[in-house]
């Protein structure tokens, strides 16, 4: 089983509108209501590659209860903490005359000391049964900005491999924690390294090998870093890798970003080599853009990614270490 | 008691953006979340002012639970009927930048006709302890667009009153089952008589009493059309009036509308005379206007309003008849 840990899951909202009104009234023609926030897609990920996953993480209030139900059926399983605020909702607005997306993210609940207790004594339950944990999204207010190393350093203690996928202050404390794999995306890599990740509108490998390098000094095990359409690239101590799709793909990017974290998890407890692992990363990435609906993706385009990915060997394996 | 009908509640949920990226990502900073639709704003004005209100109508799903936990406390009693489908939302987000507001409206739940019935016996036997029902706001898909008709009829045979406010189709059908009082706006009076109701940017008086005439003739009793800011004008058996606020008001002018029907149906039950009815309804929703949250007002605006509101007679009470 894996364990995914959603802390500030949300119940998507999402309304198809033609040629938004931003100053009226709006009727959208199709209403689409889910739940989300970045682990439930990990989670939901994880449940179409057959994987066992359970669910766990802090809802509350009628959102929270919307949240549960949309899960009924799904195949996760559940193992919930309910605390007394409410579970933040985001609104899309999908505007189909223009194509544009956008996104409103309420904040999340306030969190109280005693939740997150009661939420940490789940987890260190949820970790005795599980052969991977996934740490994934961003934390409501009151759960403290080390709290991914607290829950990563609890995986160590019970020798699960802790996968994370955070940002900003997060991201820099649970790296700290020594988490087997960090997966960020370009801008959180240059946010956490305070650098830019591209030039002239590309992403800058040196630049990424470099500041991924600084990850596994600061104590992640390895680090994948999501590139957009430019696929994937892997720092780890069995080498570096790149893994290129044949181009860009149409469609909608929002929960590409968790479906490679869920190829990787997936990869990580099937005991796949590396390029194998990225391989299959890099085409469910790039299959979940190609499905209209956020985070979902055709079995077909897998398969035809899966033919499509690329990876290659990156020159000097051990270039983080001369930065290190 | 009063009895206010709601057969398409939502859930109002607001966000406030500064400078709204409307192909971007946005953190509103501040959200609301309410139970609201025009027979809601209805029941909690009226609550407000102190009379006693049963509200009855047609809730489902997990919104439709967020929507009447959200009623506890607030005095409201409620004899609603639930439904397989789920209550609507609508959202607006209003850019504190640049003043703008948008609005998305979710369409309503699919009805039954079982669903329907099971409301009507509940509906039948409120009326049995009521001074008077209001009706109010859209029909959900598969709620008949005569439904009104059907419940002002039942409502005579209880020699209960009903005020109607709907629009369309709804209020074309309900006008000819004989309500006490309909309250159309311009717009809506100007879609039922498919004519324009403004001249040079102002509310055609005569056309407003013509129309509104035709609406008598149809078979309400009286009509109240209110102006927006110009004010109210009513046309009845025992003459015709026209209520006029000292000016506009700065505010937020949704639900001003839902307190003109409050202020009005309260006026009724308490057999206040037509000019003191009007004077006080016109009170309220330039009060209403005044208050930042809708459908809300201070108490302070209201008795300020009512000092400045003036009601005037209008020549030729029986205008309507010389067109009905």
């Amino acid at each position: 089983m894996i364990l995914v840990v959603t802390l500030n899951p949300a119940l998507d909202v999402t309304h198809e509108v033609d040629q938004v009104n931003w100053a009226g009234v709006n009727r959208p023609h199709r209403v689409h209501v889910r739940p989300g926030g970045k682990g439930v897609n990990v989670a939901r990920t994880l449940r179409a590659l057959g994987a066992e996953v359970t669910l766990a993480g802090l809802v509350g209030g009628g959102v929270g209860r919307e949240l549960v139900t949309g899960l009924d059926g799904s195949g996760i399983s559940t193992a919930l903490t309910w605390v007394c605020g409410e579970t933040r909702r985001t609104f899309a607005v999908v505007d189909t005359g223009r194509g544009d997306t956008a996104v409103f993210n309420e904040p999340g609940p306030p969190v109280s000391v005693g939740e997150y207790r009661e939420f940490f004594v789940t987890y260190e339950r949820a970790l005795a049964s599980c052969a991977a944990v996934v740490l994934s999204g961003s934390l409501p207010p009151g759960v403290p900005a080390d709290a991914y190393a607290d829950l990563i350093a609890a995986a160590a203690q019970a020798s699960v491999p802790a996968i994370l996928d955070a940002s900003g202050a997060a991201l820099a404390h649970g790296v700290a924690a020594g988490p087997a794999l960090v997966k960020p995306n370009l801008a959180e890599l240059g946010e956490v390294s305070d650098q830019s990740m591209e030039r002239a509108g590309q992403p800058d490998a040196d630049a990424v090998v470099t500041a991924a390098g600084r990850l596994l000094a600061a104590g992640a095990r390895a680090a994948v870093v999501s590139l957009g359409w430019h696929g994937l690239l892997a720092i780890t101590p069995d080498g570096n890798w790149r893994a290129s799709q044949a181009g860009p793909v149409a469609g909608n990017p929002t929960g590409a970003g968790d479906a490679v974290v869920a190829a990787l998890a997936h990869g990580l407890v099937r005991r796949q080599d590396w390029p194998e692992r990225l391989r299959h990363a890099a085409a469910l990435g790039a299959a979940t853009v190609a499905a209209s609906a956020a985070g979902e993706f055709g079995a077909e385009d897998y398969r035809r990614q899966l033919a499509e990915v690329q990876v290659t060997g990156l020159p000097g394996p051990d270039v983080w270490r001369e930065d290190g």
